[in-house]
């Protein structure tokens, strides 16, 4: 067992990690918990996703019943943002007195004021990893390694509750950091939700093309610089109306500076300005190590 | 010896085939047509670049004379566009009489208005295959293999000369398709030149934050979508305001388009339009596949 599990294991005084729901996140934090020693318990919806994480052997112990987390020290909310940002009666029913509570959610302002009011050993955070995969099957053992965790704490009443969130954080290989819900909101509508609607404004320019002809060859042609600039953009569209309904301001504060960008892109090539052009496209090219 | 370099080789009746310039598309024809049996010349502009390529074995042939491609049946400009576009007298002299011309550059109109007036055996072609490398050390084997290979003559008056680069396609492996010059480039304009506009202004907005908290969050945070969404953004600068200069008018057409999409997305968000965002991102997420 590494140094920082035995933190963890430490800190939880031996008991179990609980998880609400097994698909990606919740899978993926299953299999490494368990694969490091960390006793886990899951509660999942339906019987056929409980049945189907005990023969992955996501956790030690899962089931459709909430009395499954009463003994947890911490139990992680690996759910949907619509459930994160209004929790039902049951899930907060179901969430044992002595936890300290965590989430998952991308988008961490809206989850932090739905939660504030709720309960006050309430951690939100947010682990940047993932992949296209969903369900039950989609968990994947080291998902988390040298990825971002961001913890958003409010003042919360129990200083050691992020503390608890930042040694599973580092159990699992990643990076812990805090910072303020809306700072965090701000940053992915940047890096995470702009790029999105930006390429699917791209797929819907080149699939309206009208013309018959240049419709046929644009698909022909097309090779992986616009597969790579699309790529987000064919995503989950459920996924992409959560973003943007949860993080709305943001990301029409990100998509007015791009928009203000895109223009004066569109300056320098009406007016024939290249070294104009020149220099903008020099500029990105420097920025871009920045964010790798 | 494949069929396709048979009947290459026959309809150059055992002429060599010219390559001038061996950079990236150069170098990799060269290798391919080598390990065809296919025999090579080349002619580069400095004696460092020719050493290279002679211990890299590019070609059969290579030296900074012109008269190295006088007994080519086929000679292939493999040149940055500005020289495509604006020929050098030297150019122009140096290509034997009984040679068929074409070129590799990404836009076809300009070139194509270039050499009407100039040459009735060029034949303006375009190999969408590469990477982001460049120089004597960037040729690689079998770039072209399952890749387009455009052709857009304009009624020659040498009819065989289209029929000649077919072959040379075909030999690479490449799918050889004929189209107008401004199809292509409007099509180009879509899938290749529109893509690095997209990008350029997402780094532009992402480096643009102004608060240095989300700036720095924005770099710590970033991840594949980010990387993948900006690739095409971070490339060579040159070569970016190369394809907007001699595509202006159907970069500007692909860029007004992409607004008018941009703002109908930024009008759902506004507007909380979840089902139309929605629809908007369903519509994109079915059409991506067509373009791989």
């Amino acid at each position: 067992m590494s140094e920082a599990a035995r933190t963890l294991q430490r800190l939880l005084g031996g008991a179990p990690v609980g998880l609400v729901g097994l698909g990606l996140i919740g899978g993926s934090i299953g299999l490494d918990l368990k694969a490091l020693g960390v006793p886990t318990r899951a509660w999942v919806r339906r019987e056929a996703m409980a049945r189907r994480a005990r023969e992955r052997g996501l956790v030690d112990q899962v089931c459709c019943e909430p009395g499954v987390l009463k003994s947890c020290g911490l139990v992680l909310l690996c759910l949907p943002m619509d459930q994160l940002v209004s929790p039902s009666p049951a899930l907060l029913e179901a969430l044992p007195p002595q936890a300290v509570i965590s989430d998952v959610g991308s988008v961490k302002g809206a989850i932090a004021a739905a939660w504030r009011l709720l309960d006050h050993r309430f951690v939100p955070g947010h682990p940047l990893a993932g992949s296209t995969a969903a369900g039950v099957e989609a968990g994947q053992a080291g998902m988390f390694a040298g990825r971002p965790w961001v913890l958003t704490p409010y003042g919360n009443s129990d200083v050691a509750a992020p503390t608890l969130v930042e040694a599973l954080a580092l159990a699992l290989g990643a990076e812990p950091l805090r910072c303020e819900a809306a700072a965090h909101d701000r940053a992915v509508a940047l890096i995470s939700h702009l790029p999105v609607l930006v390429s699917v404004a791209l797929l819907h320019t080149a699939s309206g093309e009208q013309d018959p002809v240049i419709a046929a060859l644009a698909h022909r042609l097309a090779s992986s610089g616009f597969a790579d600039t699309s790529r987000v953009g064919g995503g989950n569209p459920v996924l992409g109306v959560q973003m943007a309904t949860h993080n709305r301001k943001a990301v029409l504060q990100g998509l007015a500076a791009y928009r203000s960008s895109l223009e004066q892109l569109e300056a320098a090539v009406r007016e024939a300005d290249w070294p104009g052009l020149q220099r903008e496209l020099a500029c990105s090219a420097a920025a871009r190590p920045h964010f790798l």
